[in-house]
């Protein structure tokens, strides 16, 4: 039996990687070795906990670990605990392989933790372009990895580019794709099941979805962004269903933003979620007219569904995209008129460049066959 | 002025760096702030301190952060200490750029510190390839900085194909080979000055200088690599001058070697110095007739002195080397055989693969000019 | 020179000490090194460097430690971040002495390494009960504390009967009550300086002053504690500045209580205040009609002013108090009843347990004059 | 079931601790949670997890967290470590009671992270006097902790007048003791399990034990210190075992004196050994002729067994003793002679002050069955 470590840092982590976790706890020779971390911890960045408890994943460890997030040391200091706590994770627990995922600040504590202790890491999602600091973590952590598994065949010869041997990269689809295949869930409330706060617009009729999170590198102008998106859909009034931001660098101006807007008395059609289940999510990605923000998700899940999107600023710059993303600069009226011409135009046509549905397997696959060339943890104290 | 926070993690990179800090110190619009770190503050591996006061550079901090090596969680969890520990130096103290050198496995919690903080990252010796764990950190470490000064133009080229655009990647030279061309100084009596143990054999006749680290994919073999090295020097029989090994995982093994050699009660003509300062030692390496161990010291500034070198090992493998060394594997008999090679050969013509002395000028002239285009701190607090 | 550190980890604890500070700087022989942390650095819980700016104090460093506070996990992991990072801090700047104040959980942080580097340690506020966790925390620092500077005399007496030598354990007075006796400022307008949310309330009349902390044993009722008081200070529609809460466990409920009461749309004239400069909220004391909640500046300040005094809950059990304040349980009617009694009766007479406004510099004289049998740092690296 | 866990370390608190593990595991209510931490997981130090195995007593969970010794500020950041790592390992495996046990420098962090984190806390061996920095820390963890089991009735009583309730202080005798008491042992060769170095006397007739550490609080004289006993013994050339010191501020200092000692090629009938299982060590001091050194052990286990003992220097002072000990300056003549004394007299009458060897049965038993005041951790994240 391998036993294979996956670290989760995100909510957003965890819907890329669910299909993986299915995968390893479904192969006869995989153990999984679940550790759950930073953000996904926490209540208002989407705690996963609940998530892993109704899809039945048992977690290994806790580790509480993010800062608070008003200064700039936060970030820092945030990686360093999940690199000294990890390290007791994996001395204790001796996983035979570390799974780190996309490209999040903490993602590489965990991967240069894993190269510190000797223990082969198996990357997911790198070789993309975003076109800012989280290139340089992503990029970094493939330089740290063992294996990798890329979401796109382009971002697979990227990373050969980089000097990567092509043996250890494989091109598998991003996780997150096969959530799409999924059998379809049955209608649901969202209103009733997740709570949230705003208006209760009816969804019969044509909606928006808006995730926007704050650009790291430009944190102080998180506040001012969320602001030109909350003034769009305001003047659009839409029915929209606004999700919460990460706890990146800038989230409290993004936070504020939407408080002072919903103190305000706003009278726009939109309710606020704190996080939904990804199965849930999707199924109201399906049905809604357009994607407006700068979350990935546009640009991957949208495009194997065909899914109208609006990408705001700079967030997503460089990543592949199918012809379903409209980009617009982080202002009022651009980001207004691009929503009205997506819903001008509808669904589009589904490319699958992200995948095609079977990559949790995949990767599940490879991470019970890869060689593990680097040798497993020798006696040191004996030597 | 720009604050240019140089991080220093251990003996062997303060000789790498000392004409760089020399030179930011001469510069008319670079002040300096010098933090040291991890094994540079120990004297069992050679702290540093005492160098830098009788160099008269002033230290802005020290941070105590190496734990203790038998586990293998030790340097994962000195790496944490560091980023945590150097966010608070950084937030309090606000460089304009981080220096960051080599490969070791601590200078990545300064780049991702650097990073995480939104700094301007400086490193020094990226680019190059030894073939063994510390390829990762160093490629990673390249993917996080923005301004890359390499000692080859080989290294060059390769961090250019890595996909970091051209016009950030510097050929400066490798500054330790500034030190090869400082002014001679007098001659001096090592015994008397830096103590150590063992015998003290006359330097009049040839000698050889021993340094080998524990190569730390292979911890587990420190023990009995460093046994053969001593076995065939005890062999040969050549007045020797060994130097005790970095604070890497295998350290122990290491210096158990070494300890229970000389228990053993040797007769060797062996002398064991903790640490030198590096004019000492290139003074002693000039007039040496061959370096034998694992440190990069024989490749980089053994080609600049035309220096006879007998390479042990796979820690350096990939480095570029010229003519002057012979590689070995880590036997006893090898060993001896190509240092007998080498004294039959005598001195080689030096080659300037590794800069021509003006390294630390060049690196501090571009730390002055090069355009910041990530933005300052900005005040979240007030966004 | 005698080096003073002072570390301050929270808003309440800054106008503990402040008359101190100025005593410090104002001392021939003594020389202050002042850290902030904790969240004295945050801005919803009161960022006290605008103040510090303000009153001319100089920083000698931030450090950032706090955790998330979600998880039980955080004041732990608080703590021990504090205890890393100031043990950077005292090596680097050697103080003499190191001051730590009262009873907040980070406390035992700036205590524990002052005693594991051998560095005197004084304690202020100690020998009082306050009758929950925070009786633990500052009872074992006063065992772990080299001098002790105490509010009261009944606090004198109750150090020394917990074994500490009489000598070493002064009653200074508390020096919060310094602050009564400076000269009287000049009227101001709190909702131009301090903004804050809500109603703005005309001050020419009765008002209340709210401030309400979570209870740290008592967690998770935070959340109804605080709307029983919301809404008994909502029945007696007396205008009222509410200040808010501690980053103490439990302040998600607190906080959140107070969030929701206000988008219900309550029709009470209250006021929300972050934070307030401690001579501005002195001022209001004085012309408030009753303070309302559990803040030690009830007891304390209330008892120096004859300041009318609703105590509500367990978080002042057992501290010493004068005839000012009428104790109540956390509930509606309760509290509104005790509100009118207090209205009823008016301003008390003023009694002087907790000093005469002397205790600054009497502190200042101590930390110059006091033997410091403690030997300083001895060269370790040499024995 | 309740959940009971216990953090040692350091090798001397296992074997202050092994009968209460045993007493916990045979206990129908109890399950033992263990965590192994610092000086007791390094070889050096004495690494007890081969002990721990031979026991058959499983560890939860190993947390490296000691610094590199040479600095002051080690300890603290040792601590700061275990507080964090704790911290996650508490909210990992929800313990009902955590126990810490005696003084070093380590178990506040235990004991300030079980506070912090609402953990019932339960001290084993508070109540006592060493004369040293230990005092404040174990007074300190004393008023941290719910639950006190002491050594001795004055260590009870003593408790007490520090503000104890009387009904939460235990005197169950020191856990120590019961080893005395267990079954003895066969003959056994300590130089062919034990290996160690140095000479290897024939133990037949009468030999020494030596076990000295450095007092804390005079680090810088550990060096002359342990010179001055083995000038001591090499003067009174009786066979002697020697055991290493415990991992404390000024351990280097002893460790170079002894390895000095050695080098300089003494001819002393010395064996040093690194640690030993506390059976065997036992064993050996039943037979001993007298114990040298500043251990408690001379002072718990010597009044039981009746054993002489020479008390060298301030580590003990004000432990409660029986008539077996002799105190003595840390000076050659002053050593030797008091050994010689011992000799002559001979061994002494057993007293009991420190318990009757039931001790572990007896904490078991109140851990089972104190009524747990502190209510358990209560769901914050929903509050």
């Amino acid at each position: 039996m391998r036993k294979i470590c996956v670290v989760v840092t995100a909510r957003a982590s965890y819907s890329r990687i669910r299909t993986v976790l299915t995968a390893i706890c479904a192969h006869p020779f995989l153990e999984l070795q679940l550790v759950i971390t930073s953000s996904a911890l926490l209540d208002r960045f989407g705690n996963i906990i609940p998530m892993l408890e109704k899809d039945r994943f048992e977690v290994s460890a806790k580790i509480a670990n993010l800062l608070d997030v008003e200064d700039r040391t936060a970030s820092a200091k945030t990686t360093g605990l999940a690199a000294i706590e990890l390290a007791t994770f994996f001395g204790n627990h001796r996983p035979d392989i570390v799974v780190t995922i996309a490209d999040r600040f903490e993602t590489i504590a965990t991967a240069i933790t894993a190269v510190n202790m000797n223990i082969p890491l198996a990357h997911i999602q790198g070789g993309e372009i975003t076109g800012n600091v989280d290139d340089r973590i992503r990029n970094s952590v493939t330089q740290l990895a063992d294996i990798h598994f890329t979401a796109t065949e382009t971002a697979r010869q990227r990373i050969i580019s980089m000097g990567i041997p092509a043996e250890k990269v494989h091109y598998t689809g991003c996780p997150s794709i096969d959530l799409i295949h999924e059998r379809r869930r049955e209608a649901f409330n969202p209103y009733a099941i997740y709570g949230g706060v705003g208006a209760m617009p009816d969804l019969i009729g044509p909606y928006l979805i808006v995730v926007q999170h704050p650009v790291t590198t430009e944190a102080c102008h998180s506040r001012w962004q969320i602001e030109n998106t909350l003034k769009a859909v305001e003047i659009l009034q839409i029915p929209s269903l606004w999700f919460w931001p990460n706890a990146d660098p800038g989230t409290f101006g993004t936070s504020e933003g939407i408080n002072v807007f919903r103190e305000r008395g706003n009278k726009a059609p939109i309710h606020f979620f704190r996080n939904m289940e990804s199965g849930h999510f999707i199924q109201l990605l399906r049905k809604c007219a357009c994607l407006v923000g700068n979350s990935s998700v546009g640009i991957r899940e949208g495009s194997s569904l065909g899914l109208p999107v609006v990408n705001i600023g700079s967030r997503q710059r460089g990543r592949e995209r199918g012809p379903n993303v409209i980009d617009t600069r982080p202002e009022t009226a651009a980001i207004a008129s691009a929503v009205q011409q997506q819903l001008a135009h509808g669904p589009y046509t589904p490319t699958h460049v992200y995948g095609n549905g079977y990559a949790g397997e995949a990767i599940a696959t490879h991470l019970a066959s890869v060689p593990l060339i680097i040798k497993k943890h020798c006696n040191l104290t004996s030597s």
